[in-house]
């Protein structure tokens, strides 16, 4: 039995562990066109942040530990053709090209960078987008002997950098060309997000919004300005891109396998493909949304370890079923906390919910304590059902603590009534005594009827 | 319309707020023998710590906001009879009595220490308890002059206090007749609780466990030495008595009000009482168990303020349901934080179901992180129909999210592996890759059946 897996990185190392304790037997390989394998991706800002200096402390498992297990790993492979009628892949290492075959092929390719076109981008080395290891410690080191930064994207990543450059004495200029970072939640949300980092004093980064990157200048292989549209020109030491990512799906579409409206690779809730014995999981595969019912693509490294274990119990024979994803995530930025879950009230409205929302903005902990921080919290629900649809929290550290109460809240698919039962744990150093989540969603049941 | 409340914590103040909202033209009275009315009795440990100096910051809602919103309250005001036939009740103040009329009561009495009969005890005035403002004045100035304190009784309030007095100074000795603090806990988990607080350096406290107070010694009303069972004599400059609660249902008894097999006063979803037109909320009103069904006394300021709204609301004529309790809670004690909500496996053994259980000791962020620490996590589900009984926690300050993100789960009656596909926010600032709730619900799925 050859179990082959195409990357490895979350999801394709979680497979290639599993499998292998469910089958001792089978020859299970890694090939990855990257130089390392089983790291955290999601690790890396804070690596760069200096939370840690030793890179390796990113990695989940080494190569060394993969073959101790039998697992053979063959870096800078590139798979450049999946031929599912012989059942083989065709990969490019350094010097050679070699066909190996598969029983099962576990496609776990990730994501890459989204790299907008800009006049300038391919003429300099410094600047970067965060994808592997090799990135984050280019990144590093030039951080360490830079004075000013500009980010590209307001996104997590985006936002974890800026946490990181800022606290490291890098001056960091974000640009986005939406109106305020995060703008992946709600606008009142964002606004909340931007309320908190425009209050920090000395604040050593600025905000561009409403702005693109039209031009890179710089000599000599070293970009030492941008200039937006609007023709600032913005001095800076290197760019960091972080403009979003697209799922590497190009290769399973050659092989004839069924790609999703996403753009991510179609498959079942046992990870499988549209074709016989290959499975795909992890950044490059699409997923369901719990909520919705709909498919869609959210990049996030717990859904991808998930994944992986489910593609390689199928894989190996032992049933196993993938619900979906609910779109849970946490970032963190300069003692911000922003986290959501489920369906954000644009997105409800876009699916065809009629969402209504109720915004509170609340101390977390009872006023008195010295710890108290603040929350801004909002809640949506559908107005025909009741329907709990998602919840989003900005606030001191600890605000994700509400937004995961609300996630077993829309597995169970509660309703804003049935919710409000909760009984929430309560001590004057944890929380008021009613939570800002219970008081938001009292006030969201009564816009829903008066019953509750 | 006479809207009366008898005592004015946490049920009755809400309750009293809530009816004078809903009805402005109802003349509403609070009864309370009481000095103080509306004040956060679980604030009192963070108030004798010394967290704020001023015990009015206790305070939620002063006579005088009462008095403002036209609520008048009765300070020092005893009712000794409630008369159901002929809907008054008789209130004795300081040199006189009179009859009080209503046409609605609402009965919000609450709970008093439990105080176990030892030689001594009425002998000296240095012996505390812990539930007004006045105790919790008197306790925190003689910890501010004393070196050595005894606590008698190692549940939250007791752990509390133990924090506050060794953080100021106080060497404490706590006494307790259980084998470790927080008994209500599950074995491993109070073990955990003590694991943690034996590590820590240069301890200010000491424990007696398996122990009894046989005997106060001192002189001139001072005791200045405790006397356990087996003869050890521990001196000290003052006792708190912390050895659990009783329901405050003797009135209501008296006027031929139901009480139920747990001591406390029998109320239906709508906090009615046996006789119309009287309502029971908070720590004197018995509550209905939302895993069990069963009936329990699980006195909390939470609970408390859910049922004065609720009692409120059907007094003026407003239909609410109160569904009941999970008995979820959150206390802290040196860095510790010690969460649960549901049953535990002893009570859910006792109760009839088939319990099965997990326990994992796990990091609650990715190892590499700064700010990591560590958490105990214990889940209990029956075993016959996979339900999900209850959680509880010990760790670092956050090991109640993964608590409250179970609430929600026992709110929506979810087996282990609905709870199993939870989407949970990941960052490595906020939890690992898999966060250790989630690894415990899914080897807690396999105890139950092999397809999660």
């Amino acid at each position: 039995m050859n179990i082959v897996i195409i990357g490895g990185v979350a999801a394709g190392a979680k497979a290639a562990a599993k499998v292998k304790r469910l089958l001792p037997d089978a020859a299970v390989k890694i090939y990855t066109k990257d130089s390392n394998v089983s790291y955290s991706s999601c690790g890396i800002p804070y690596y760069i942040q200096g939370n840690f200096t030793d890179y390796r402390t990113l990695l989940v498992r080494s190569v060394e530990e993969f073959n101790k297990s039998g697992i053979e790993v063959h870096l800078n492979s590139n798979v450049v053709k999946i031929l599912p009628e012989q059942k083989d892949i065709l990969v490019s290492q350094p010097g050679k090209a070699e066909l190996v075959a598969y029983d099962k092929l576990i496609i776990a390719t990730g994501a890459r960078p989204y790299i907008p076109d800009i006049k300038g981008l391919n003429s300099f080395s410094n600047i970067y987008t965060v994808r592997t290891i090799e990135d984050a410690i280019a990144i590093r080191n030039i951080m360490l002997e830079s004075k000013t930064a500009v980010i590209l994207g307001g996104g997590y990543i985006g936002i974890e950098l800026l946490e990181s450059f800022s606290r490291n004495g890098v001056f960091t200029h974000l640009v986005d060309h939406n109106p305020a970072v995060m703008s992946v939640l709600d606008n009142e949300m964002s606004n909340a997000v931007m309320n908190r980092l425009n209050k920090i004093d000395n604040k050593n980064f600025m905000f561009h919004f409403n702005s693109e990157i039209k031009e890179f200048v710089g000599d000599n292989k070293t970009a030492n300005e941008v200039i937006l549209n609007d023709d600032t020109k913005i001095k800076c030491d290197f760019i960091v891109i972080c403009a979003g990512v697209k799922p590497n799906s190009e290769l399973a579409k050659d092989a004839g396998i069924e790609i999703g409206e996403t753009g991510a690779i179609k498959v079942n809730k046992l990870m499988r493909t549209s074709i016989e014995n290959i499975y795909a999981c992890g950044d490059c595969a699409e997923k369901t949304h719990i909520v919705s019912g709909q498919k869609v693509w959210i990049p996030l490294g717990s859904t991808a370890n998930k994944e992986g274990r489910c593609a390689a119990m199928n894989a190996a024979g032992v049933y196993c079923e993938f619900e979906g994803v609910l779109g849970s995530m946490v970032t963190r930025c300069l003692n911000t906390t922003i986290a959501m879950t489920g369906l954000t009230e644009k997105q409800a409205q876009k699916i065809g919910f009629k969402p209504v929302s109720v915004v509170v903005n609340k101390y977390d902990k009872v006023a008195y304590m010295p710890e108290t921080g603040e929350i801004t919290l909002k809640v949506v629900a559908d107005k025909i059902t009741g329907l709990l649809l998602g919840a989003q929290a900005v606030g001191s550290i600890g605000a994700d603590k509400r937004v995961n109460t609300v996630t077993s809240g829309l597995i169970g698919h509660l309703t804003v009534e049935q919710f409000s039962r909760n009984d929430l744990t309560y001590s004057p150093a944890y929380s008021p005594t009613i939570d800002p989540l219970l008081n938001a969603m009292q006030i969201l049941c009564n816009k829903i009827s008066r019953s509750c």
